[in-house]
């Protein structure tokens, strides 16, 4: 299994896969896309025009929110991974935020794809710490840092 | 004038008043609304369905931009109130967020109606920074932490 042409929410098990940022069984959502390239990891996203912060300008929300479903996929592939596994195999990875940072370093301008980059910084029993970069025309707009945990069973219905 | 009854929302200039978390002229957007309540500040936010994060919770990306809406609004409150001005006289104040910080403390239940508090934790200058909970049925179930700066005249287009 190549990893690199695969998105991690794909795999995700349908019960989880509801997610208004990244579940592709969310009609309404956003069905942002984590890919693992290299040591890092990758998605692309547009927002809409009305996603407006001042007119011309992403909102902060959207990135936050982004930033959030990104380091949530980026922990489910380093989980992976460090067991040497592919996305279809059993048990699942599926990780929630427990803790989220975001510096909004300049105006993110709205129109354009914009590229979020994830890094682990630490991966620890059922905890990941990544770091988020969003850019737009290639200058990083947005810098976030995601806390994630795996999910606990207690949070399924 | 009295600030308990009024939203300070309501009183962004037209041009800045299309942001997609509390602009009242953003035809998409969830139209949050920030009041005074004594030393602190107030806003209510009923979640649709399908702002899941797993089915049953609210989504974490909608708890940061409702938690940013309302830094950016307590931070315009206080700044009115520093100057003892009504929210309708001139120059308004609009701010923008440094920096954002959410500690999802609980899984937030979908379904019934969030209310948010913010408190002034420092106010200095152009900058605000703002202390936010979100509760659900009487239960903190977040807390974040917005910088709101004055924007930039720059970020007008």
């Amino acid at each position: 299994m190549d990893f690199k042409d695969l998105a991690v929410q794909d795999f995700y098990p349908d019960d989880v896969s509801y997610c208004y940022g990244c579940g592709r069984l969310n009609d309404h959502g956003h069905h942002l896309r984590s890919y693992s390239e290299g040591d890092e990891t990758v998605a692309h996203f547009i927002p809409e025009p009305y996603h407006t912060a001042i007119p011309g300008y992403v909102y902060g929300g959207l990135i936050a929110s982004i930033i959030d479903c990104h380091g949530t996929g980026t922990a489910a592939i380093a989980a992976f991974k460090k067991e040497n596994r592919s996305y279809d195999s059993m048990p699942p990875f599926r990780f929630v935020t427990a803790h989220l940072e975001v510096d909004y370093l300049k105006p993110t301008p709205l129109g354009v794809e914009l590229e979020l980059r994830g890094k682990v910084i630490e991966q620890k029993g059922k905890k990941v710490i990544t770091e988020i970069t969003v850019s737009a025309n290639g200058e990083v707009t947005a810098r976030g840092k995601v806390v994630a945990v795996q999910m606990p069973e207690t949070m399924k219905k």
